[in-house]
Parts: C-alpha cells; structure tokens; sequence
C-alpha cells in the first residue's frame, strides 16, 4: 500500500513496521500499522495504515512531565478515514484532507471500504502514556 | 513533481504554493518552492520542491522567546538533495532517507540534476526569524 502511493521507505523502515494490535488479538478489526519516520523530544511524525474498516480505538493523549499531551494532525494521503473527534461531528478525511486533533482530547478512527494512508505531524510520541477509553486495552 | 510523487493537494494548497526567491530575484538558482500543511505553535509539516540544482541558502533557526531554535527533519521523497550542516561532512540524501537537523545549526541545501521533493517535519516555523550567512538576503 504504501509503495503504491509513492511513499519510498529504506529496509530498516520496511523491517520495523509496527503492527498494534492494542492488545485484543484481532487486529484486522481493531489495529494499525505504524512506520515511525522520526520522533525526537519535540516533533514525530508518521505514516499510519489502515486496513479496510480497520479501527483505532477511541483514545487521548494526556499531559505528560508538565507539557501539555501530543498534538497531531492527521493528513489522508489515500483512501478514506472517518474520524471522531470530542466535541466534534464526525469528520471525513479524503487524499489531501487534514484535521488537527487538540491534546488531551478524545478521538477513534476508522478507514473506509478501500482501507486508507495518513501522515501523522505531531509533538513527541510516547504511546505507552496513551488512556484508551477501552479498559481491556493494552499499548 | 507533486502529483507524480503521489502527493495530492486540496485546490486551496495548490494556490499557496509559496516560492520563496529570498529577495534575490534569481528563483531558478537560489529558491525553493514550499507547501506549508500545518504550522502550529508546536509542530510544522511542509513539502520542498527544489528544481534541478537549485539552491537554499545557507541559514540557521535561533532560539525565539525562550524556546530552542526550529528543529528539522528533512526526508526526501523523489530526486536527490544535498544537504550541508555545520560540523557534517555533505549528506546525500535519496528518496526514504532522512537527516535531522538541530537547533541553531548552519545549513544550506542544493538539488541534484532531477530537483527533489523533501518533506520537512519540525517544530513550529518563524521563517522571519531566520538568520541568512548572505546579508543581502530577506525572507
């Protein structure tokens, strides 16, 4: 998916994919795929690929070490994503669409029928300090 | 160069497309061409279109209202940049490589014969505060 829509990775980014599957042992449904391209103590950024209908699960980023959660924002590159975000309608995202999701503030994400690619632009990622709304969760 | 690396853009993007020629008024030798997609108080992405060889001048980000300078990751995606950074031999940077480039540092950057498309993923952007080696630069 991601060499067909132009994004070139190097054999050490191809070997590390990360697949989450949160803990739940049924990732088609409840997963993502994750190539981290770089995250230092200020900026990370990513691209998440979703499988068709493949949901993250409704999580927040809290304040964490006194600076305030992570900030992303989420841009499709192809397929579909429908994104739920507090406070928010639900918002779709199509290739070249983009939505900033504030710190602290609850969302889940699913892809559509064709699965989908998002870049993600955001501060520091520290995935183990996520709070999913999911008990049964584990990161 | 943008649709063919896959990268797809809303209407509006493409009509903020900034050329920056730094006051030089010789674009196709010393410029760049950016699509900024976010510019937060903490974190920035952006698209580089350089075309063949041409040229981003040597600059550093410095430490604005208490904060350490920008830090930048440049990752390119098509083409072939050269990137030199103070206290670095010359990085050649293909397409899947990357190189982050710290806080306050001196750098500058050329295509090679094909131009490059890089994105760039940092904190947040204050192009007016960056400091050009060449006086009669403006931004």
């Amino acid at each position: 998916m991601l060499a067909d829509a132009g994004v070139v990775l190097t054999q050490a980014e191809r070997d590390d994919i990360e697949v989450a599957d949160f803990g739940l042992g049924r990732v088609e449904e409840i997963g993502l795929q994750l190539v981290v391209y770089v995250n230092t103590q200020r900026v990370c950024a990513k691209e998440l690929v979703l499988f068709p209908h493949q949901t993250c699960p409704e999580h927040r980023h809290p304040p964490v070490a006194g600076e305030p959660g992570k900030e992303e924002t989420f841009r499709c590159r192809t397929g579909t994503v429908h994104l739920h975000v507090d406070g928010h309608d639900e918002i779709v995202l199509r290739p070249g669409e983009q939505f900033t999701i504030m710190p602290d503030t609850l969302h889940w994400f699913q892809a559509g029928p064709e699965g989908a690619i998002v870049s993600e632009f955001s501060t520091r990622s520290r995935d183990e300090t996520d709070v999913f709304t999911d008990p049964a969760i584990v990161r």
